[in-house]
């Protein structure tokens, strides 16, 4: 459970306000990014888990500390890693840094429960929960 | 057929972008809400059509002129009209005006098809049908 | 500085996705919403201090705790405070609660540092200061 | 000016909303990502025109026909053209297909005038117009 993925981004105009840097919900949005393709690195479509296996990630909470301000059209990179993995409980931690590694532009995390449609809490089933209990990329894992 | 739904709406720091002004993807936004108190106004639910009549309005096409700028924090009233209406397919336009009623600062329109949540296309059911067709705000029906 | 500003706020259906309830990064527009209002309750444009006094709010770290998830359409009111409030740095928590006042639905906090256009620290000037530390709503202060 | 930039772009959970597909607002956010990518494409960087040159691209009509709808985690391919190309005046078009290149799933187009920061109009200075004129891809414009 140590793998950091990494997923390079760019700042799109919506994303800025009248301050001229980027609005600070919207750390939220690339947070979620990185959870996804973090998933998908090491296996795990969420998309499917969420059809097939009827499992939602539902956020129980969310920080973000903003370091130095992201403007227009800068590309950074997010380093996502799960933090913790219980049955029915998963919390990822979350690192922007420039293309260099030089930061962090910011640092966040989010905690989630595992619930069914109903919002109801259930375990992740298999084969999800060993994905994320080994928490390691597999091969041609190669995320765009 | 010609009732105008009046909304009155403030600018969020959020819908801003860096040139200090509304970024032009939200006017869509307001354009749904205009378009959601519209139907609250004439006696639809519009939360209601899709739980529990299963009907959906599909947006087929949106099209936005955008006359002046508006700016963080400034008021506006949002204008709505049903323009089209046939069993299974609806028009609306929309016009934001100043407070006094000068302007417009943007006009548009949206056209939708009613579906079913499997996205085939279906006609609007009883009682919808009779209310978006007679278009007439009900008693009571004070949005505020 | 006891004074909490309630702000009424209806959903939107752009802030659900596809899970059916409100996308977690949007609970931090609607602070920022709360915010404004607050300052506006208290006296403070914070649109006339940005342009006129070159002051900004910029946020230092944000969280939330989603205790119980929005539906669209759904109203609720959200009620804003000031915490912490020095010359350079302000807190403010917030609470959102059933229109009966039942819940929370969720809860956060926001913390800021005062910034010139340049992004460099600096104090509210007068009459700003003043009016924060003081916190009390003024007379006609309705807001919509 | 026949130069069509292709982007490839994968649909976010935050673009989502209950009805299980993109909200309908999204789409201008991409044809945004699109004309920025294009602009970049043909050796025009927009932040830059916008520091440098003071010139800014408004819009002032935007419209969107929608396909097909465009579900969660679904990747597909933004191409962006420019069609018309006057000193003061921009039109782009753009075309969402999927990545074997059926579809369309939309098709929509903007159109801009140039301004300077107070909102006036101008034109476009060089070098950009040239650039705009020829809207031939700079070599080594290779865009992520």
């Amino acid at each position: 459970m140590n793998f950091e993925h990494e997923q390079r981004l760019r700042v799109r105009y919506a994303e800025t306000d009248q301050m001229g840097v980027v609005y600070y919900a919207n750390y939220l949005i690339w947070f979620e990014v990185g959870r996804v393709e973090y998933c998908r690195a090491i296996g795990v479509s969420y998309k499917e888990m969420e059809k097939v296996a009827n499992c939602f990630l539902a956020v129980v909470e969310a920080n973000c500390r903003y370091h130095a301000p992201l403007t227009y059209d800068m590309e950074f990179v997010l380093r996502t890693r799960l933090t913790h993995f219980k049955r029915g409980f998963l919390a990822f931690d979350y690192r922007l840094v420039n293309l260099d590694g030089s930061g962090p532009l910011a640092v966040g995390w989010t905690k989630h429960i595992v619930t069914g449609p109903d919002g109801n809490p259930k375990n992740i089933p298999h084969p999800y929960a060993g994905l994320f209990k080994s928490g390691t990329p597999v091969s041609g894992s190669e995320v765009e």
